[in-house]
């Protein structure tokens, strides 16, 4: 696959899917070029952690590196693409000190996404004390501002929704979290599993309302005041997680197709409308594993997999990324959640007749001191195959189930398999048998009463 | 499956086989009579958190239950079955109260096992202040001598030897753990990551000795004079851990048919030499699920997958055993290390073309304050199906990853599976790609080279 010409790759973006794309790259090509252009001051951070940076269980300097991960390739700091020029295949950069020209034989496009809010709440970004979560420097803001807080509202209980809500109501806040839609996680779990989600956010604390959506946000004096339904929050400071938009600009101004939303469209080996240029990460549309249909997935697990597959090609492979399954986990206070694949919901939509089983096991026996109970939804289709899975415990290892669930998925294993699983037992971490067996007894059940 | 006929179950033992099998008959058989015996005063008891009993994590209490765990059925505790007649399909059993009778359709064997030790040491079993480790009463006894002891030896590093010397260990003790094979867990794991967990075990203070059969063990006024290898420890106390030996005399007394080590034989429907006898767990020899071969499993897992179709069988049912991955894990002190399928060294005894890769990884993020650093070792074939895997960690959930790659395994799964695998990501919990696949990076790379 290596190629003995001497190759210029570019990418445009250092984050999970660009430093990925960028270590393949070069570990395939060991001779070609690797630049990556990056706009940070640091090459490297680690958004996924940020939640953890609010709450001061990491400090800012924990979650940022200072030098690149692969050795070898050159990563251009505080440097911004100013335009992409395809004919030519070249870019036109600049930075503080300097612009320039440089030429590729190969772009991946990696600039990721930056929040967004829909219709009525994108004035509210402009408002004093009204904040996203992206960047560490958004972090460290938030943190700033919650340490002289009394109260907040987070609108939008999605992950990073509910993440910071419990960050904020770690230091100290009353927390308002406000979901537009009737429940929370609404897209990553089906509404009974998100119940179950809500009422743990009350137990910690968090005022959850759903079904509320936001109708104003405005300055009041030195406060920020919420419109949702019927109700208004008058408070210190406001967190819109209300999603993530693709920084695609640069890229459809090059003339690269991009779908309605401005998601960067491209085929299995991840190369766009422009046959030089890959694209992937929180840029691209991607499609599901299981029905190949159209998707947004914005998770780094996402990126890196495609960063892996577009980092080959880009030097001469030929790699097909399959798809993702995008398996999600939470874990935050006393919640941990979890899905993967279809939920019930989702797979119904798609017009698939869908079975779920919902079970509460435990994670350990429960006469040890630290079990916890936990709640798993397996959803099958009409052949008996698993599609797709949802976990929610307190203090669980959510990752061990939903990477488990993930696992009979990609093989494509039938709902009998979750019974014949060996699956590993030790008091102090697991029991004699998982709360995933229970969920395989279940549907068993079910399947042999219809019978 | 359920047989109208009023079937008598007769189950001997009420360990995680009998209770399984119990469970498993009852349900699938409601109108027929499930009768334990049981020689414990109490019906059920957790032998694999009898080390944390003796650490004080637990209370004795804490790991017995004074219910049998499935309504409807009959469990006779402090009731030990003297003879079985399988002319006449009845045992005999006899009690502090009583003796008599019991007629049988369908008999299932689940007496377990007892500490055994190999020739030499069988008589240390009787010197005062040498124990051994089943029971809860073993349990309790260690630890009350434990109590007032500064210095034991511990005989095999088997999963319960090195749990108990951390005990002993973290109660105060100066432990002294002998193997006479020339590594830690010499049948779970190949040599190499085995050298691993002895040096964590030396860091925990322990004092191990590998390739040091012993000797003598003798009594020495008040202590127990142990000689191994060319070294001597006088100790307080002893703790043999050298092995089980299948309690099955009764069934072979009756003429039932065992191997040459006394574990029962039994076809794929866990059926013995006699047709209305099955038998499950500890007491039978099983077979290895990747290549079909004779192996003993002495784990509650295996117990637990046994009892279930041995219970459904018992009333009617078809089901086959598949044989066991024997998924093994430990978790003491900050030592954790599980295996599942095959080792290198096993598969070639058995005649396997088998390969190996193993790589460090992390947990969690290196930036997380509790990141755990994790070795793994998989096990491939010449057809590069995973065959096998080994993990090593101090805190991190080696439940996970053995149960992925039992799961690998179970569904047939080729090496490229682990860089294909989708595991979630969430700092707290996991890093973007697991250890796993960074061992499968090494494996394909390996392959590649070769080609």
């Amino acid at each position: 696959m290596s190629n003995s010409k001497k190759l210029n790759i570019v990418i445009i973006g250092y984050g999970t899917g660009g430093m990925t794309a960028a270590a393949y790259a070069k570990n395939t090509c060991r001779e070609c070029n690797i630049i990556v252009f990056e706009k940070r001051p640091y090459p490297v951070y680690h958004p996924c952690a940020l939640p953890d940076v609010i709450a001061g269980y990491l400090r800012p300097e924990d979650v940022i590196e200072h030098k690149p991960l692969t050795p070898g390739i050159k990563v251009q700091t505080s440097t911004e693409v100013k335009r992409i020029d395809l004919n030519n295949r070249r870019i036109q950069y600049h930075s503080v000190n300097d612009e320039g020209v440089v030429e590729y034989d190969k772009l991946i496009l990696a600039m990721g996404s930056t929040p967004s809010a829909p219709g009525p709440l994108r004035e509210a970004l402009k408002i004093k004390d009204v904040y996203t979560l992206k960047t560490l420097e958004d972090a460290m803001t938030i943190r700033r501002k919650a340490l002289s807080s009394k109260e907040a509202v987070v609108i939008g209980a999605g992950p990073i929704g509910i993440e910071t809500a419990i960050a904020l109501r770690e230091l100290g806040l009353k927390v308002y979290l406000i979901e537009a839609l009737s429940e929370v996680l609404p897209t990553a779990l089906d509404k009974d599993i998100g119940s179950i989600v809500r009422r743990m956010l009350v137990e910690e604390d968090i005022e959850v309302l759903v079904n509320a959506p936001v109708s104003e946000v405005s300055r009041q004096g030195d406060k920020v005041l919420v419109k949702a339904s019927d109700k208004q929050f008058l408070v210190d400071m406001v967190v819109l997680a209300t999603g993530m938009k693709p920084n695609s600009k640069l890229a459809v101004e090059a003339g690269i197709k991009a779908n309605e939303k401005g998601f960067i469209i491209v085929d299995e080996y991840l190369r766009t409308s422009d046959e030089d240029t890959y694209a992937v990460g929180d840029l691209i549309q991607t499609w599901d594993y299981i029905t190949r249909k159209p998707t947004i997935s914005m998770l780094a697990t996402t990126a890196f997999h495609q960063g892996r597959i577009a980092g080959i090609n880009s030097v001469g492979g030929n790699e097909k990324y399959p798809g993702t399954l995008s398996p999600f986990i939470l874990k935050t206070g006393k919640i941990a959640a979890g899905s993967t694949g279809l939920t019930k919901t989702k797979a119904e939509q798609l017009g698939f007749k869908a079975y779920s089983a919902r079970v509460l096991g435990w994670d350990k026996p429960h006469y040890m001191p630290n079990a916890d109970k936990v709640y798993v939804k397996i959803v099958y289709d009409d052949k008996q195959r698993i599609i797709g899975g949802q976990v929610v415990c307190r203090e669980c290892d959510v990752s061990k189930y939903v990477d488990i669930i993930s696992t009979l998925i990609k093989l494509n294993a039938n709902v009998e398999t979750l019974i014949e699983l060996e699956t590993s037992y030790m008091p102090r971490l697991s029991d004699v048998y998982t709360p995933l067996y229970t969920a395989g007894e279940a549907i068993l059940r079910r399947i042999k009463r219809k019978k």
